[in-house]
């Protein structure tokens, strides 16, 4: 088994986290890892509040040896100490820490640091492995034995996995997407007020659009001569926040270089991902993408927890009866399992089996 | 005072109706009309469902005076005893009584039935009243005293309103629009399940897209020769049902002929409906878009009952990134009021006013 | 017209103040006074966040009189500048400056700091007008040409004026209450997150349960020699928090002193309140308490608007099947209206009409 | 392996029955049994609606291999083809069904109808086992080799369960409950409407109260000489319907006859159910009752899926400040899991394997 430890423990993603590493068959948690506030504390006691309340956030329940474990902090913990790390701190933190643990050990983040640096690929399961090679790049050009491997936004976890079929098969030429975003990509501690969220919805979320418009064209990108040549498409991106749990609904409008059909673009899905799926990762679901005839799907509250939280559903394929080459479909992914700590997890498990060679 | 009927008075739109006409200056309620299964019953009476629970519907009280009233059966109801005629039935019952109605009354509809007739038009408030014009031709061919005119489809009723400025200043090439739209849309009697409902969207909505690529088109076109001549421009809608009560949300991309900035925009759109707002029609809000610059609004819980109801709120105006004169922004209406019975009511006004000429 | 001036005024209940005052008879809104950080800023100006977003948080529109009028900072306000001052500050800054102002204004206050003074009365409108002879008391101990009359906890509004027609007619032996209370009960600034709130039921609201246990006993106890005794009746009370936005529903079993039927109570309720009435304030409701025979309701989202958010709606009086003497029903009131500002505001008439008589 | 038949296998009981039974290590669904019009049909094709979607409600995947098997009529089948009957037919079907059934099979039911049979226990995990003697009655009174063992009204589920250790440990005088419930407990077919629904309370569901008030009396009854004599306290249930998707919240106040801590309450609940466990019947969970210090919980969706949904959370167990030797708490169960399917098939699995010891 190899050692991991979560950096950043006591917050949603990182409680996310250590749910998805449960009885995971390559990975114990060694150590737990937070800021100042939290650091030797058992972690029960470090999610407490100021009125006892547990802020253990997940509905599956946290297993009492983790309970127990004593919290490290952040900034004293050893990397060396384990054979990787997952990373869940704010931007600011992870500035600062992930460079020096990945001097010794390998990172992966969910973090936005990283993403644009370089020589740093956004690794998103079963679509660009292949930029996993620049890691390689990453590691000489800073001295590292270790690395950083950022997780792509949790809003276009869902998007990117369905254009990839797409692009590869028929070009795309641009996309519009329109997104209805679940609560809790909202984070908690900051997070929405329920005054705001009932009954409502928000047709705004700050700094999202810019992301949903540019993450997917370096991830969609083409790895040669250790670079990332970005995808050449336009993205228009409108982000709104409705009163859902979890689970990230887009509205997308594609169009393609060459003409297809909804068949073509279906079948295009259904097969997308089965080399991916073949390594038969812990944490992959038997099929990336799924695609319902039923035209009411996909919804949120329904069907998020499909694969795991890993599959993506698309539904209502058809054609756009205004664009040239318009495909429109609807698709939902999990964002905070596929779009967070169990994707990130994926990555980790794809990193430590194809590049690390670890297992 | 004239005398109005509401036929089809048991029902979510036609206590909307009833609650819209609450201290009306012009219209006096003379008579509630019904199906067979409420007439000759007091109109508080019909409205109980079989557990003895009353189906008023909203959240306005019911006036004493309305609740004693004795409603008539719409087949035996004499049209001629009224001045107006308000029918909210559904598509197949208008489609037998509004002609025989119309003989000697104006009828103003939410029905569907009328509005592809070639000799109606579909009227929006400060949108098209011009159009009125070819209710005359509607009497002439059918030899009608009254007239039938129906409303547009709730969805709409913002978007339209929005693309009127647009369309006039800059031309209109082609418009993306997807949908957030609340359950009261989806009536009462066969509406929406609960459980359907709750933490979740629903991606579809019967028949819907049809509609909202093609009303507006009829509704923006240009009367000539009396013949509407259909705006020429493509829309392409998304359609999707969100937990909210009251009020549709529309994220729309226009594309315009002419470039424009979002200042232009706004600009028109603060300009939109001066006239019509100077006919001070009773129900009529004082200004018929209110852009705001408010980037998390609009809201449809916070939003839509501005101007009593019948304002149109846009807001986030702002350049696509990628569609050439492209403009995207999110507009907002109350589906029940602006978009149904009060929507109907100012139609009814502007009507009788300026083209009936009966006050 | 009276001068009155709103302390605290750009928070939630300042600004249900200011909805409660337009168009009023009797008072004109003469300054908005708040703390130092919105001091000398257009009204409109200090209720913007960080993010240039509008924090007025209801729905009905901010005139724009009132949006213009420049704030006043809340130390150096001159009490002795209005007729009247409206009250909404924290309990700490109450504290400090309610006794201030009183010495030549009266003050009318939301805050708890008061409540349990033992020369002021907890008025609740048709509930305890004779207790407002304590007030004179007060202003003779304390040296006051003004006064401080506290409101009381939003939760026990309906339930108090439930209790009052049982109180007199049959007496009450104890009193066991489960609420369900609305979100906008836990305020704005530092309210409940979206993600705890939605599908979802809080069985706890930190220190609730003790208000109800206790405020009720003084509001229904008897002024006799210029004190309160306070009734002796006993109350259990468990409050919960649901994911409803307005109005406050309490489940009650009343164990009355003498026997009395279902009927018994409607009426004793259907009569209580005439006299109070009969003085016509400007924000009392027709009836202070309406009873309906639909098993169904109370409802929040439907009832709590009823008599302008003034009227108690009572439901499902039963007898107790196991409890002697036991009587149950099902109360509701709104808790930003009844219970906080508006219910405020009736209390300010009241004391301005037959206590000040300045009207 | 036993041979399982599920009848009533395409309502929502029926779905839950066949998730609950994925991967059972003793009962195998051997076949999937419905009313005439899902007969002779896939599985997967009699629960497509008009629309063609399907009416799969639960978020679990249907198992492919269930999705295939083609449904027999009702009437028609064989129950001696089966081992044992899960039926969740409605009350009418099952009247006429179960007794043919229980000729030669024994039947576990959902529906009420044989509840208050004299030869009938209601059996809840835990909670009266011994009562299972009575079925050896049932079957010599009725000549049936079967039996038919009926489940408990969901909403009593956790009542039941957190008062059997105060019952046993200091004897209860009353018991006044006020219930929060979840809408799946209202069925999907005539299910709840979003319009009611959605921020709002319901405080009234029809023929609930009198099951809370009545079926715990027979449950927690003792059984001596072939008979159960009902236990003789008193209950006075209010039964509100609030918007939660599962988890029925109970607000109970138990009087107890003898005095108690709260600390007592919550040692006898922590120890209640260790026989039940130590049986290690498949559906069980480690704890029946978990208590919470946490005063902000249990929550429904929060705390449901505690135990796989089969533990009962109990919290804020305090003393009644008004009634002698009275306790309060609140308590959770997961009305759909412990309170239907889930909590019928473990004592499908009790009976199968100390009753019929067919394992």
């Amino acid at each position: 088994m190899l050692k991991i430890a979560i950096v950043g423990a006591t917050g949603i993603v990182g409680q996310q986290a250590i749910v998805s590493l449960i009885g995971h068959p390559w990975f114990k948690i060694e150590k737990l890892v937070a800021s100042e506030r939290s650091a030797d504390r058992k972690y029960i006691d470090a999610l407490k509040d100021a009125n006892g309340s547990s802020r253990w956030w997940c509905t599956e329940e946290l297993p009492p040896d983790i309970a127990e474990m004593v919290v490290e902090e952040a900034s004293a913990f050893d990397p060396a100490s384990v054979d990787i790390i997952f990373s869940t701190m704010d931007a600011s933190a992870a500035k600062e820490l992930e460079p020096k643990y990945a001097k010794t050990t390998p990172v992966i983040s969910t973090a936005s640091t990283f993403r644009w640096e370089e020589d740093t690929p956004i690794l998103v399961g079963g679509v660009n492995m292949d930029h996993a090679a620049l890691l390689a790049v990453q590691q000489k050009n800073r001295g590292w034995k270790g690395l950083v491997s950022p997780k792509s936004n949790c809003t276009i976890a869902g998007l990117v996995v369905s254009l990839k079929p797409i692009l590869d098969n028929f070009g795309v030429k641009q996309v519009m997407a329109t997104s209805l975003q679940a609560m809790s990509g909202a984070g908690r501690t900051l997070g929405l007020s329920a005054m705001d969220m009932t009954e409502n919805v928000v047709p705004y979320i700050p700094g999202e659009e810019a992301k949903v418009e540019s993450e997917p064209l370096k991830i969609l990108g083409k790895l040669t001569g250790g670079k990332i040549a970005n995808a050449s498409f336009g993205i228009s991106a409108t982000c709104t926040r409705v009163p859902v749990i979890d689970g990230h609904l887009v509205c997308a409008t594609v169009q393609t270089e060459r003409p297809c059909s909804p068949e073509d673009v279906k079948k295009a899905m259904m097969e997308c991902g089965k080399d991916f799926a073949d390594l038969h990762l812990p944490s992959s679901p038997k099929r990336l993408i799924d695609v319902t005839e039923d035209p009411f799907r996909p919804q949120p509250r329904v069907d998020r927890d499909k694969g795991g939280g890993m599959t993506v559903t698309v539904g209502r394929i058809r054609k756009d009866p205004v664009i040239e080459n318009g495909i429109k479909y609807v698709c939902l992914a999990h964002n905070t399992k596929l779009g967070a700590a169990k994707g990130a997890l994926q990555t980790a498990e794809y990193l430590v089996k194809n590049f690390l060679k670890l297992v």
